[in-house]
């Protein structure tokens, strides 16, 4: 063996059951753990030495530095007090499955560069279109279309505003994106880095979602100005509110004025597993990109964010390179999908594997009734807070996020996220639309339960 | 707790105890499985059924799939007989971290979110700068600099390329960037997802390295025709020949010019710990930004690009949006790395907890060794190819890199590569160079040694 330094397979057996064990262990204390941590900046790197080490470190210290560097200084994303930001929650077979995909170490730049990695990502892609009721032309196997899997719904947006931009033919400076004033900073940014000069944030309705009339009113007016209107993003569940965009009208509009229409349905993409609610989807068959991201809120580890297409021509033939070290007979028979053509990436490792694992391991009964049941303590919580003197909602309880304030105003409404986060095992975000300051509670930790919903709500009620 | 169809921690030790004697089993046979897979297009989704399961599936049908469906399907960049494209070799301390990192599920897109995955990060690439002999203003720390991990070299060089495009300030149909012919496919794709008009792939020398004075003339010419010239990208270790630009000459030229100067070094980065190659990146101390791969041939699983840049300030300039939810009090002070300003994701996991564990459980030493001994394995090869009757180098031995053809012409080449691949325990890349074909065996796989390219010399020696 070359150097001779590698730990040899029974050694990792041995430290591989010292880090499950860990990893088990983390995972029956984390709900006891502080969720934020109690440090400064430079705290963490205050601890660590100034250069790397020259001579090997013992897998002791390594150890030893998780417990006494790591876990004090990390946020506890995976703890059941955790209602900040959305989840990302992760499972026990997607874990597995990332042990797995490392294990493998295999790279998936192209089909001939391992096929199963490909194929099967295809394959579980098309059947989430099934899951999620969404059209037959995103899938791979019978579209024109097909999903991947990207690093996060920021890329997948990036990626249609490149394409928008390519297909509309027309100088960057001319060229218009659209989406709402509650649009995920992913439009702003990736409109930006694709080099659009002018980016809309339009108007929105009491309930925070796009009024379609602004749409089509600044369309109309961008084009009288001499602009091109190239693209326009809804949203299926807004960052701030989770509000609702009217994907059906967007849809309308898009096909009417030639804009290509990417739904952003990042986080709620899940809930669409349930048929009760699709309705909020409507439209989104006539879409050209659909997002959603299973390492929100599909119990499938980051990254995983998936992204369709209606047709992949316009992707692939934005994005091909081709070089002779990449030439091979199975990219040239066209009869199979090189994924190094539908992101910015290159290499790419083996992601579909935990999203086949979490699939199969709970299977599609088992993660409606995960998701339902989220759904319900989120609806029970909107209950309450309409019951309280004091507390009123902001925006309607939108699948499993409940957005209140303080009826005494921005102070209080602080006051009461202080209070709750002042609770070491929960966690909240305070947020604010327009000048009113509000409280987040996202609900869709993997193991939160109605009792973590009753501790927050405890405190909740006692602070207002 | 919600549904309860999660494995509880116990379940959780137990399956996890499997999955590692899994991959330690697969550690021990990888040497013995045919690399390239012998599956038709369709042959693995063909294994898979239709739809998603309604009901879980017991964790043994998982674990079956994969002996059964993944591994006769995937290619194994982990055999010692990995000799194709680059390596992407992994290490059992990487692996681990993956495991850890998946575990905790923490999530880093602000210093908030995660403060010991930020600043973990920025202290081991600082680390790194010390390790590769690069200059103190590429840190965080020290800056006015630093790095990032990224997923990809391609993800970085995009990335590069948008921040030239905004410091050019010019409209993007007078852009131009600059590289080599032999400049990796994302040097132009990078440039055209960025919304470049035009890419110049310049000249080589008859070692296949960037001609600065073709530079020079290309930037002139451009200039008289009243472009504007934003970037240049120099490689060190080319993908087609390992080629190594004349990094000073075009650092040299990018200040006179005032273009962006990126150096690629994502292969052969690496080999910069160790000092005796370092004459190879003199001038790339003035570069503005250089990306390498810790994931190609450092031992640390993909995906882990780093990205260094100069200067943090026009990167995040051209990145960062502020929303009301990402607000807190340590972005606001200015003391804090919010990693989400420095690159198109949002979202990042811990992925420096993988590159902590392998820096430390080889330490500095270790490292040199193993790299050392790969690049004496490619010497050794290439004086033996020197040496052949029927054989010779089409360019110089670079690194761990060995490109040759065979006397007898393209056909020849093919033919001995196409020996070589009809082992199935070995597995290089035929490639061609304007029209010459040729064969490239990159050595650097972890666990390849000695024994392992006399095999492979034994088998090109029978063909040719």
């Amino acid at each position: 063996m070359v150097g001779a330094p590698h730990m040899d397979p029974d050694e990792f057996r041995a430290r591989g059951h010292e880090v499950v064990e860990w990893v088990a262990s983390y995972m029956e204390r984390v709900g006891e753990l502080p969720i934020a941590p109690a440090v400064e900046p430079g705290d963490v790197r205050a601890k660590l030495p100034a250069s790397a080490p020259e001579e090997p470190e013992p897998f002791e210290a390594l150890m030893r530095d998780l417990d006494e560097i790591v876990l004090p200084g990390i946020t506890h994303w995976q703890s059941p007090g955790w209602f900040a930001w959305f989840p990302a929650n992760v499972s026990p077979p997607s874990i597995l499955a990332e042990l797995v995909s490392a294990g493998l170490g295999a790279q998936g730049m192209i089909w001939a560069s391992s096929p199963a990695l490909t194929e099967i990502e295809g394959h579980v892609l098309d059947w989430l279109v099934d899951l999620l009721g969404l059209p037959e032309h995103f899938k791979t196997a019978t579209g024109p279309g097909g999903g991947v899997i990207q690093m996060s719904a920021s890329d997948s947006t990036h990626l249609v505003h490149v394409v928008a931009r390519e297909r509309a033919d027309a100088p960057t400076d001319a060229l218009v994106a659209y989406g709402s004033s509650q649009a995920h900073s992913s439009v702003e940014r990736g409109a930006k880095i694709a080099g659009f000069e002018h980016v809309r944030l339009l108007g929105v309705d009491e309930d925070f979602a796009l009024d379609p009339e602004a749409l089509r009113r600044a369309i109309e007016q961008d084009r009288a100005d001499g602009l091109h209107p190239a693209i326009v993003t809804s949203a299926i569940g807004t960052t701030g509110t989770g509000a609702v965009d009217p994907i059906a009208a967007v849809a309308d509009i898009a096909q009417e004025h030639g804009l290509w229409h990417h739904v952003d349905a990042a986080w709620a993409g899940s809930a669409m597993l349930c048929e009760e609610h699709r309705d909020k989807q409507r439209g989104a068959e006539r879409a050209d990109s659909y997002t959603f991201n299973p390492h929100k809120w599909l119990f499938t580890n980051f990254d995983c964010n998936v992204l369709w297409v209606a047709d992949r021509k316009p992707l692939i033939d934005t994005l091909s390179i081709h070089r002779p070290y990449l030439r091979n007979a199975a990219s040239d028979s066209g009869e199979v999908i090189d994924y190094r053509d539908w992101h910015v990436s290159l290499g790419r490792r083996f992601r579909a594997l935990k999203l086949w694992w979490v699939l199969r391991s709970y299977g599609a009964q088992g993660l409606r009734t995960l998701l339902r049941e989220h759904i319900a303590l989120a609806q029970e919580l909107g209950r309450r807070i309409d019951d309280h003197d004091k507390l009123e909602r902001v925006a309607p309880v939108s699948f499993a996020l409940v957005c209140f304030r303080h009826t005494d105003g921005n102070h209080a409404s602080d006051a009461v996220a202080a209070a709750i986060n002042a609770e070491p095992s929960l966690f909240v975000m305070p947020s604010s639309i327009g000048d009113t300051r509000f409280v987040r509670v996202a609900i869709g930790q993997t193991r939160t339960t109605a009792a973590d919903v009753e501790r927050l709500w405890r405190v909740l009620d006692a602070a207002a």
